[in-house]
């Protein structure tokens, strides 16, 4: 049997696959997005075991392990270079400490990565030679398929579309630089922008859901404000839609890709914030590329990072074997 | 024998290569990029004939023509689909027209796209898996190499760097978007600026080198006025070098490269232009980035573009051929 894992901003995804790559048992565990380094890779440890467990199975049982880490990932070393979704990651070598605990072959890799990878081989990407899968979630990151392959550059951190400058005078992002796409467009920028609003005295519903405490504010509390009618939280959410609509088009102009696939929680925030992604993204599109791209929403989903996490793990072993 | 032209937004390069790739003439026709699509195209053809004529040859010794256009191409199909750099340039099917005129086979690809097969053949990115080149010249375009080849996209568009938005509340650029990368950073950009400023009455040299012409206010005149010591001058080039830099450490956290190679005219203004673009860049790429690219100017200089054209007709034959 297989594990795959999905490392998120706030979430810890937990998958076990046959060999075959069918999903047999799944788990989520919710950490809020600021434990260390440390805690974050205690609770992998334990999630494996507990789904293990749950299934009557030890590590015994297991070939490999998948792991989709959120941030730039030096893919050939494995090491978790930086990421701005969780606090202190500073080159771990996240890989080998994972092995070393469990006594598993562990293959890491970039989370967006490991979804382009599910979704070009299960979900809307699969007659697609180049395509996009952008995250919209705590972060924002890319997985890049190019002639059907995942395409990670030299050191393994590409796609890191997050990280562009799309605004030079906006918002702080967390990694330090002004105005990041993922300042503006991701969870975590857009609860930041929400913080700033709300210590300016300014009223919003987003306020009283996060009950008077400025910690409380995430972006699941501002789509909630957004949903009865707040105005100020509308506002935000459009605003963040039209971000990513830009960054969309500039991903056409860098990529003229096939498809761009939309996933991460964020993206399913409302039903007509894709809708009004694409409606930023084509009007910034030349006239004649508007129609060789497709942009769509992840068919797979929250699984997509946990079926990639698992899919490489069957590619690497296939390919070492000689298959 | 082969040719291979590079269509500027203010030149037209020609050169003549043997079959086996030696450069054996060149010329470079000026046109000041204000000519409509078929002025340029007699231009293209009255320069083919000119330097065959100067050695002594005419179009039944010449096996093949490729042809670099700066703007997008549609790679497949030969049509040029629009350019900021020229004017009026839409949908036109330039491989054909060509074809059709000189009665030879012909090739057209982004002009960028073939300056980077030179570079990766016989400039600075020899060795390199995954490299760009950064023309900054009347526009701003990338040719990217993956996997030791042009990566050209869906539609033969990608590598449209210059389009990308990098400031959002940026000059309107001549795409009609507001903040392109080529609206702030390239010499068609800099120029408008620089008028904007004139306009406003502002003193700079600028002003008198133009001879009071609004109109003849170049990226060069620019350059000149800023070497002579004008300190608006010299802003517009600083702010350029900047918004370049950017550019740079978005190239770099998409593509995550070996190389980045500048190249264009406008990358050659001054000493220091390209030493100010590396500085902010590298502030601008995670740490553990810094080191694992190399930022450098292009040492085939302003022939890359027709070395390019010849190369990639040398190639398609040769794989037409099935060697």
């Amino acid at each position: 049997m297989i594990i795959g894992v999905d490392m998120g901003g706030t979430h810890i995804r937990t998958g076990l696959f046959t060999s075959q790559g069918r999903l047999q048992n799944k788990s989520i565990k919710i950490h809020y997005g600021n434990l260390p380094p440390q805690k974050v890779i205690d609770l992998v440890i334990l999630e494996v075991n507990n789904i293990l467990k749950k299934e009557g199975l030890d590590l015994f049982n297991i070939n490999a392990m998948g792991v989709g880490f959120p941030g730039h990932v030096d893919f050939k070393k494995g090491i978790a270079l930086t990421t701005s979704n969780l606090p202190q990651w500073d080159d771990i070598p996240l890989r080998d400490i994972l092995e070393d605990r469990l006594k598993i072959p562990v293959c890491l890799d970039n989370d967006a990565n490991l979804a382009a990878l599910a979704e070009h081989r299960f979900g809307a990407g699969k007659d697609a030679e180049n395509m996009i899968y952008l995250t919209v979630s705590s972060g924002i990151g890319a997985g890049v398929i190019i002639n059907g392959k995942i395409y990670r550059g030299n050191r393994g951190t590409a796609g890191e579309i997050g990280h562009t400058t799309l605004d030079i005078n906006g918002p702080v992002c967390t990694c330090g630089k002004r105005g990041c796409l993922m300042a503006m467009a991701s969870g975590i920028g857009i609860a930041n922008i929400a913080k700033g609003v709300v210590r300016e005295g300014k009223k919003t519903l987003i306020k009283d859901l996060a009950q008077n405490d400025i910690n409380k504010i995430t972006a699941k509390v501002i789509a909630e404000a957004a949903f009865r009618g707040d105005e100020l939280a509308e506002n935000l959410i459009e605003q963040a839609a039209k971000y990513l609509g830009m960054g969309l088009a500039n991903l056409v102009e860098i990529f003229d890709p096939e498809m761009i696939i939309v996933g991460g929680g964020l993206s399913k925030i409302r039903q007509k914030f894709l809708e009004l992604v694409k409606e930023v993204a084509i009007q910034r599109i030349p006239k004649q590329l508007r129609d060789s791209v497709n942009i769509v929403s992840s068919p797979l989903g929250s699984d997509a990072g946990i079926i990639g996490a698992a899919s490489l793990v069957i590619t690497e072993r296939n390919q070492n074997r000689g298959d």
